[in-house]
């Protein structure tokens, strides 16, 4: 496994370890095999979940999983079923994102959104058949290593991450914050549900498809997944001033134009960058233990913060 | 356990045998302690859950888990959380079906639906959380007398009624079926995934709870499932013609109204009546084997066909 030259900001395709790009790509195979077939009834709410799921994202929760898994020597195949479950709920989460009602955007990796391509309803019924598709996917799993008791602990880390106190509680925060000056501490929160949470259970999943694990070490790995999960955040609002719609395949700007809070508007853009920084810092100390192990899940910490889209 | 006297067309409530009746309140204050406080940050969006899924509903689809549970001398805590789990998603699922891009009510169990009270984005996420909800209920489940793996099957089961090839994919065949002419088993197709699967879902939750439960038996209490399920929505597409809307507290006539293929409309008023009661008479032989341990879910399968809201 080479370690590739890394520029301060790069995007993260062309500079994908060996090792991170196979996981990419094993991503996107088990995920295409998971969605049901765009020529099978129903037709249309096939072809919308597989427009949504495939063929673009940067799979960094997937990846997470992959990551997590191989810091306790676990090969990848104790990881896809939770790798394809993440992605497809953070798929489903950006697709009603982008609804009318709620952010209204009509441009997401690069092409059009979910409803201006099937329109609202069935991009509503795409989104909320993909959450039930994340679950029955990790029901289904029969390679991790994990026992039954610990599956059904897995189920519950996912869908305690999607819920009023995950992601959908996130986004009603959001909702509730347009407009409004959020306090530091209260616009952590509000990002640790919306994209912490996911990006948390992502680790954790990851890591309990490795197997054995004590709680301890469970405990470490869930602090690196909510430490990585505010810095990738962290780094979103900076890239909604500075990024480039294009590089970034959605609106630059949109949070500004809502009057969103972000911590760039909150804490500075000085603070904002070193605080993601920090996190990064707290990650590789979290990982200290695991050695070479941890080299992608450091490499993803460093991704969070340096990334360009 | 005394056995009601039953008029052809009942409504429930009145009539609810001291089973069924201890049931529903039963189920109504699981649901109560499984949805998050309303006091409770993200406050808008809890009271939005509790709005929908408290205070109202027939809670059909709890009791026939607790029904299904009591067929295999399981006693009721074995079927609350799959109980809740199931109310839960189809409170979701009624937030959905209701949004403007969908059927667009503003009415439904006699209230103003969710998106009419909290606004078209705070409906979104509702329903969304909820679905999370459901499923982290069921992991949180430790009164069933299923073992670890049992249980994942139960999820799986649920994940499967909710997705493409269960209600929301249901509900893209609905949407596509508006103004055109389907065929008698293409309304059946629709049918079994819109409501069928559910109702299904439920009493195979309700017997897989019980305990060890033989395939064949597992088979038939699905085959129990399939037959309520669709009696109940042909029930429901009679009585968009015939029903009151004070009474079925939605508006009458929707379907029609929207062009939606419906059973009366494709076999006949006749037919639809004469069908529905051949599926409950099947259910009752199904039931058969399990003599006066089966009687409420008897009822329910009666009360299936002869509803009046």
């Amino acid at each position: 496994m080479t370690r590739p030259v890394r520029s301060p900001l790069i995007p993260i395709r062309p500079e994908l370890t060996p090792e991170l790009l196979a996981w990419a790509q094993r991503a996107e195979s088990v995920l295409d095999r998971e969605l049901p077939p765009a020529n099978q009834m129903p037709e249309r709410l096939h072809q919308a979940m597989r427009y949504s799921v495939l063929g673009g994202g940067k799979r960094l929760r997937a990846l997470l999983a992959y990551a997590a898994g191989r810091c306790f020597a676990a090969p990848p195949e104790c990881a896809d079923a939770s790798a394809a479950a993440l992605e497809i709920i953070h798929a489903y989460s950006l697709i009603h994102d982008d609804l009318p009602a709620m952010d209204n955007d009509d441009l997401r990796r690069g092409k059009p959104t979910c409803h201006i391509a099937f329109g609202e309803a069935m991009a509503i019924l795409a989104g909320d058949a993909l959450q039930a598709l994340a679950f029955e996917v990790l029901t289904s799993d029969t390679q991790s290593r994990a026992d039954a008791g610990t599956r059904i602990k897995m189920l519950r880390t996912l869908a305690q991450a999607c819920g009023a106190h995950g992601m959908a509680g996130g986004q009603a925060f959001d909702l509730d914050a347009v407009g409004q000056r959020l306090s530091h501490s209260e616009l952590e929160r509000m990002h640790a549900y919306k994209t912490g949470a996911l990006i948390r259970a992502a680790v954790l999943l990851g890591t309990l498809g490795a197997g054995r694990v004590d709680a301890t070490e469970l405990d470490r790995m869930g602090a690196v997944g909510a430490r990585i999960g505010l810095a990738f955040q962290i780094r979103d609002d900076i890239l909604d001033i500075e990024g480039d719609t294009e590089v970034i395949g959605k609106r630059q700007g949109a949070d500004i134009a809502r009057d969103k809070p972000t911590y760039p508007s909150i804490i500075g853009m000085e603070a904002s960058r070193a605080l993601a920084q920090s996190l990064r810092d707290e990650t590789i100390s979290l990982l200290a233990g695991h050695g070479t192990a941890a080299e992608s899940l450091r490499d993803l910490a460093h991704y969070a913060v340096d990334r360009r889209s």
